[in-house]
């Protein structure tokens, strides 16, 4: 999977994707991220991504012209599946949505700042929104990198251990089970015996029985 | 407002932490964050902050004796206001939230990793579990970020003009309008005459219209 993120703030990247599983998972030769600054695309000497909004109003605007350099200058070399802006207005993201994009092998990212992108990227560029939940952000660049992480740890041979991900919450419809490590008592609280008990088909019971109390309790709507 | 984040990987928040709103915000004295390592927090000559899951199965668990240490630690130090656990159980954030979230003065964010905290440290310590959505992430550390972001954004002076944040999406459960810059013509792409037309009450009269629509057309259930 290649991921081409393309922003104007690439310096909030720095610490996310060269850590941890990302950084593990482009080690690997899995996952290629390629991060473009939007000021790199500029024909003016200020190297202006943004300008005031017609109609006048709080806040600034990216401007046409670097997105439309940046994303045809890749589209002439790479062949994308998807072109995707982050903006709080998109489609929602969710771990069906993830699993399913996770299949694309290349994709464009284009992080909104200030108060957005102009209208023409989105009529004429971008060929999905996605929004990763209901709260603004001062800018799409947590966003791309909340969803880059969300598809990543899908990419098989990502995780160590595959079945990591299969047990997560939302992969069944289910919230996961509580869960707990040593020692079996700290300051008197203990684990519930169950989980010491070695009986392997008992724990699996207990664990299903309690994801979906836990599901029952906090999500019903998970459940249908 | 305070935020204290509690991590096992620091380094991941070296971009997002340092730059754009949250270093301005930082740097006019607005909101302070401070990363505590959770290994600076270990007894083991290892530092080791996980170990398996008692019952068996894949993915580690953070152990509770370095997170007590951490927050005891702060908890000696500072009044807070919330203990947040970042986790894709937790309750969903939203904009109504954050706007409330960010009353708040003093706040511990504590990110997961791996398969999660153990059960106990949510028990004991944790007085509100927030999800940002409904996917699963490699660690709470985005989500953190996610959260503080949409939090000091909404901190009276961060923003340079106010009224940015107060036409933002959701803030009045409508989705923001279309925006545009220059060039008013673009390849042939133009943007709506009104917009240039000077008729200040006619654009805002447009942009609500506009607003409306698309929150129609994306997000009914927003309208309520």
């Amino acid at each position: 999977m290649r991921l081409d993120i393309i922003t104007c703030l690439p310096e909030l990247f720095d610490g996310p994707i060269n850590q941890s599983i990302v950084k593990r998972a482009q080690q690997k030769g899995l996952v290629e991220i390629v991060i473009h600054n939007l000021r790199d695309y500029t024909t003016d000497k200020h190297n202006h991504v943004d300008d005031y909004a017609f109609g006048g109003g709080a806040g600034m605007v990216l401007m046409i012209e670097p997105i439309d350099k940046c994303i045809s200058g890749l589209q002439s070399k790479n062949t994308y599946d998807e072109v995707i802006y982050l903006t709080p207005d998109g489609q929602t993201l969710n771990q069906g949505m993830a699993n399913q994009l996770s299949l694309n092998e290349n994709m464009i990212l284009l992080c909104g700042h200030y108060k957005g992108v102009d209208q023409r990227v989105r009529d004429h560029f971008v060929t999905k929104e996605i929004s990763i939940g209901d709260y603004v952000l001062s800018g799409g660049e947590l966003a791309a990198m909340v969803l880059a992480d969300s598809l990543i740890r899908l990419v098989p041979g990502v995780l160590n251990d595959e079945s990591s991900a299969l047990t997560d919450s939302f992969q069944d419809n289910l919230l996961a089970p509580p869960v707990y490590t040593r020692p079996a008592d700290y300051k008197g609280w203990k684990v519930p015996e169950i989980l010491t008990s070695g009986h392997e088909a008992k724990i699996e019971q207990w664990r299903h029985d309690e994801a979906v109390k836990r599901t029952q309790e906090r999500r019903p709507d998970l459940l249908g």
